[in-house]
């Protein structure tokens, strides 16, 4: 037992709280303060407890709070021995800056911990049928994002074409240009692909189509600043998917369209 | 509501219950009947409820339970209206065959469902302090396994040295061939790599040195058959850990070493 607070880094998974893990919830039920981004879905933010919550999430490409004063708030609220939840879509440690807040914590003395999370570049494509490996088809799989271009761009010169899946997080707005570098290097034309919107929310859309034809599908406009993931690859043609929602005997109620 | 059962394919996460998501135990405590892999730990299986356990695991690398009988199964006990969970250790798309059993299911016409979970890839790294990615050290990372050579030598023989992190998944037992390979395609000798064992679990292991070292990295004998995560990168020699178990204040019970 210290003085000092904890700082919890966790991963809220891809969306619905089915998918944040048990001590994730834990977590949130004994905070004392709950620091969240925009990728978090308000539907986790419903599990509310004793905390004050706040929003330091980004805004059409703005953060609300930099990371600075991010970093700022968990060292002086961990160092005032309260328990804060660090909230992130996804996994921490997936374009996550978690280990940038975990150094600065680090550095400053303040106890933390990270609690993974369902990270949405395995699940945004699991929820919609798509396997990231599959036997015979990929048994390797790559995790970029195009927000850093130099190293999406050179990943992708450096890889033959259809040898891993290709996942791209964060790059709904680059599906034009990551779709032109890839057939640029020679990825077949028909190579299947996939965008993945709002995975496990109520506002879950997916596109499937051929590489060639990823720059011209149109998300809804109510998804114009989602994140998205994008996956290319044989996986792509997959739909692993049959069951929607809760069935009913032992079913919790659910307000997704589909889990 | 309908004669048939369901069936799903549940990720275990690296280890300890904790890191089950809400959604997984709901899945546990409902079902009739777990069929269980050997990379689930032990402590999720207490998780017990009123169903009955298979374990249909690999031992010493031979499948207990041979892959089509595993999807009989499953295609048997849903047809028979029950509630069958497939639980797997990480996740169940990332080299878990869940894809081959999903579209087993899917052929048959029993409904089936994913819940995804908290993958090793991620968070065996994770819980030793090494986020896969990293402002300005990572932004990019690669999941292979050794157990497909050709795929793993290709992936290692496209990318240029230090580009991305590389994930290696059940390699323990490959770690001096893996190492070779990268020291051949020219990564160089003092880059930070890790090995992980037994993440989340009482059994968890960390060895860290530099990628020259790996081959004679020596894993405790209890832990000889075990999978094994491998990172390779910069972001290995970041130890973002500080809290170890459970706090006092509001702690819950723990049996692993570290959680």
């Amino acid at each position: 037992v210290t003085g000092l607070g904890l700082v919890s880094l966790v991963g809220a998974g891809p969306g619905h709280p089915d998918h944040l893990t048990q001590k994730a919830v834990r977590r949130l039920r004994e905070a004392d303060l709950v620091l969240y981004d925009a990728l978090v879905d308000p539907s986790v933010l419903a599990l509310a407890g004793r905390a004050e919550w706040v929003d330091v999430g980004k805004r059409a490409g703005r953060l609300q709070t930099s990371q600075t004063a991010i970093q700022q708030l968990l060292i002086e609220a961990g160092s005032k021995g309260r328990r804060v939840v660090r909230l992130k879509g996804g996994d921490p440690f997936v374009f996550g800056r978690g280990g940038e807040e975990a150094l600065a914590l680090q550095d400053a003395g303040i106890p933390f911990e990270v609690v993974p999370g369902v990270s949405s570049a395995i699940a945004a494509p699991a929820l919609a049928g798509i396997p990231v490996t599959h036997r015979g088809v990929a048994s390797a799989f790559v995790v970029v994002t195009t927000a850093d271009k130099a190293v999406s761009t050179a990943v992708i010169d450096a890889l033959p074409p259809g040898l891993v899946t290709v996942v791209a997080m964060m790059s709904m707005g680059s599906r034009a240009s990551l779709a032109a570098q890839l057939l640029d290097r020679g990825w077949p034309a028909h190579t299947p692909a996939a965008l993945l919107l709002g995975a496990a929310t109520p506002r879950q859309w997916t596109w499937r189509g051929a590489l060639s034809a990823l720059a011209l599908c149109e998300p809804p406009a109510t998804s114009a600043d989602a994140p998205g993931t994008i996956v290319v690859g044989a996986v792509a043609a997959l739909d692993l998917s049959f069951v929607q929602g809760e069935l009913s005997p032992i079913a919790v109620a659910s307000s997704t369209a589909r889990e």
